[in-house]
């Protein structure tokens, strides 16, 4: 059994925990947490420590997967963690990746753990497809999608606008420009014709609708480069229909082939989730197992999902997996 | 440079052909063929050898490309030229493909070269789909659908029929069992329900075409389990617009998470290519670069798609990878 400990209890470290009860050779060792331990039920009645208990429990947590954030958390966490355990994060931040891995990589080496970091689909599953189509049609352009989906970022940017109680933001891919790159037709698309944005808006009581929504449309990075629609809404409408937290999305590339380039193909791969991050921790506790069945192999230091034979991921061997899915 | 050898000058060695002219780090060092070498002009006008004189290029040449059929051609060759070279082949009959990597492995692992069978879009492109998304989804239903393309073997069946004198079959997903699927309602699909045979057939003069049609749609094993349409054209018609070789699929997983299972999700996979066997040539070229870099490593023996780190596929280092792809 492959002992699993959870750092970090939100909507990530829920869905870690119950993913972990799909995969029948891993056991969840415990969870940790910066709040009170006695305060925090789990899922599962899984037992529940401080984060200061981590280090005490090393020699019974095979792999630990970081929960936390991307901006203070995991910078911080996933490199004092990666001294004592092999370790799992989803760290999202794109442009601080190489900093990461630099960071990650210089404690595992050292303490000869295995580090696995950016795990998720994006990035995650989308940079593999990204690697294996651009690997294998050099020669040709990628297209990535986002959505339908929520943005917890911009849902937060609205509800910081004056009059606003609650909103929830849904990017949305534009079906037109997915048939252009699904043509083979490489389009040049700008920011504004890849997505629109769908905001669903709470007012407060008296707040001005027009000024609210003017206020919105054009604010700058989030929503001024995009058509966004604002429709203004109850709040009970907003609980009853806007709750979950669904996302998705679209790796494309078109690439030729041919002695004179005469043959057009067209790689696609789509996600659409119910659940973001129960998706995200799915992904998550399969790289555990790679991440604990690499460190067995003496494979240490930092990796990504680019480094990792995908068949660690799989609780099958290779000759049942060869058989049944070759 | 990864210096190539292409083994066999059908359609899919020239594929190989083309396909490393895309490839910046890797040049042609010869094609082997069973015909008369000065009788066979390449595409290029890369050196054209003897199958037999392979051996004595065994220092020349960093990875020889297997460019023969599955049923006869391969089962031979490949461990054969594994005692001398790094091998990657495309053998594609999946019950034998566990018998295929033993005999392989041997050979390989003797004589401490690296042998990549099976490489292509199905088994290949396809199987590694099956194999992330079952280990990121554990509880879920995998759906592999093909086409439209053309399928050879069915092509060819036709053509064995009483007055028949050309043909093209098309292998066509029902677009309705895509879409059930897509829906996450996990459907039981039969045979009959899941792809449709569009036959195009051009007759000999005075032939009966009821007949044919008739021996065409009750094939066992072909047509007989399939809705199956006939349409009688000239072989003007054939050759105008059914000469290409395109093909393509789905492979879609889809699958529940969430402490209630409550939350569904749908991981697709998907194909479009207008020439079969120059996509599974460009699969084999990227494969090649692996198989020379695992070699490079110590990593001998028999590997398949599932086995190899993604980032050997790509001739870019891992740190760029990680700075464009993450």
């Amino acid at each position: 059994m492959i002992r699993i400990g959870i750092f970090g209890y939100g909507n990530l470290g829920k869905g870690v925990e119950s993913a972990i009860l799909q995969n029948p050779d891993m056991t969840l060792a415990g969870v940790f947490t910066r709040r009170d331990p006695s305060c925090v039920k789990t899922l599962t009645n899984a037992p529940v420590y401080k984060i200061e208990d981590a280090e005490q429990m090393a020699n019974e947590i095979d792999v630990m997967i970081l929960c936390g954030g991307s901006a203070t958390d995991l910078p911080q966490q996933t490199p004092e963690l990666a001294k004592l355990f092999n370790v799992v994060d989803s760290f999202d931040t794109h442009a601080r990746i190489p900093e990461h891995f630099a960071n990650v990589d210089d404690v595992a080496m050292k303490n000869k753990k295995t580090a696995i970091i950016s795990v998720g689909w994006d990035p995650g599953m989308f940079s593999l497809n990204r690697l294996y189509a651009g690997a294998v049609l050099p020669e040709g352009k990628d297209y990535t999608f986002w959505g339908k989906g929520v943005s917890q970022g911009h849902s937060d940017a609205i509800r910081r606008v004056e009059g606003v109680a609650d909103a929830r933001q849904y990017t949305v891919p534009v079906p037109d420009a997915l048939d252009a790159v699904r043509s083979g037709s490489n389009p040049d698309l700008t920011t504004r014709q890849k997505h629109t944005r769908e905001c669903y808006v709470v007012a407060k009581p008296g707040a001005d609708l027009e000024k609210i929504k003017n206020e919105i449309v054009t604010m700058p990075n989030y929503f001024a480069d995009y058509d966004t629609t604002v429709t203004f809404i109850s709040q009970e409408e907003l609980d009853k229909n806007h709750k979950g937290i669904p996302h998705g999305g679209f790796v494309i590339r078109s690439g030729k082939t041919g002695i004179n380039k005469e043959n057009n193909h067209i790689i696609e791969y789509s996600l659409k989730l119910d659940s973001n991050p129960e998706f995200t921790s799915s992904v998550l506790v399969a790289y555990a197992r790679a991440a604990y069945r690499m460190n067995k192999m003496g494979m240490v230091g930092c990796k990504t999902v680019l480094d990792v034979p995908p068949a660690y991921l799989s609780s099958f061997d290779g000759a049942y997996l060869r058989k049944t899915l070759l």
